[in-house]
């Protein structure tokens, strides 16, 4: 993880950049491909469970139909995903062409448009799944106190699809926060310089 | 913002380093020490406002009486925000300590320690924040599918009142996302060599 000494002298640098830190850096593109892959799989996964959730209960001869567009939260949820695997799906095509052309990101202004997107997207998809796990534990426990009734004990196939998705979306987030971590070091390395003396520079 | 032709020549560092950077360091350390400050106070604002929150009413002769812990998410959200005052008045000491001292941050540990806990704290404020918000929005609007009822008619004051407390929060998340990017640009220019060739470094 550490280079540290590396590029002190400019002599040294040649040296180590033909062998190491190309295999290095292939990997770390190589990890930030993957990680967009399954972020894009399990957001369109838990938009679909979400979204296609429905349970029909009679009581008496009433039917009551129990679907997503219920809770607001579970719409945030879906639109968020929906949004992540689109963005995910161009940064993956992205990601595909500069592993072709064998490009390394040297690009401020796509560099700060990467890194502002991965943050929207680890933030909003956070956001999301924080406010459906809110809802998703009243509609588990209630609440007694403002006499809102749980609701899982009569939809209970419904609930536990609502669950997983929430789970996937989960997965989505600490996926999306790795990436973005990944992309401020992509940034924020161009503005470096290793010159123990001087980086005082924003 | 860029300095993208400082140190590509190794020869020129000096001459930029006594001057001007040495400046912009110390203004983008004012900048994080006001963010730090502003985030203590606001987090502390925002716990107090949900937790003194209570109102009793009256209804035929049974009182009730409304509090913030009668909502788990109330509950959270006054964690997360003495959680984070307590963190940043911690990070306000080490960066006063740090200017009175006039050292720049070149230790790579205690960089990637602030850049986690920022990071950590940017999330769990934001989490936070988006399920108190959704709470608020059931407790504003109700839920009638679930029959969950609007209880903020019942409770005018003590609703407004939460409503400031989660304005605050969010204030403290926003701030606490642009101070995570500030650690993260602190910490990755320190992976950086400025040499367009050979960036491949992790």
């Amino acid at each position: 993880m550490s280079y540290l000494g590396v590029g002190v002298s400019p002599g040294n640098v040649p040296v180590y950049h033909g062998s190491n830190l190309k295999v290095i850096d292939r990997r770390v593109r190589l990890a930030e491909l993957v990680l967009r892959c399954v972020i894009c799989g399990l957001a369109i996964l838990s938009a679909f469970l979400v979204g296609t959730d429905t349970q029909v209960k009679e009581i008496f001869t009433i039917q009551k139909k129990a679907k997503f567009t219920d809770m607001k939260a579970l719409v945030f949820l879906v639109i968020a995903n929906g949004l992540v695997a689109a963005y995910s799906l161009a940064q993956v095509l992205r990601c595909v062409l500069s592993m072709i052309r064998g490009s390394v990101l040297f690009n401020k202004p796509l560099a700060w448009a990467i890194f502002s997107g991965d943050q929207v997207m680890a933030y909003l998809t956070l956001a999301a799944v924080a406010a459906a796990a809110q809802s998703a534990v009243l509609a588990k426990f209630g609440q007694p106190e403002l006499q809102w009734m749980m609701i899982c004990n009569m939809y209970g196939k419904f609930c536990n699809q609502i669950g997983e998705g929430i789970a996937s979306g989960l997965l989505v987030s600490l996926s999306m926060v790795v990436l973005s971590a990944i992309s401020a070091f992509s940034l924020f390395r161009l503005y470096g310089d290793n010159k123990r003396k001087s980086s005082g520079r924003w």
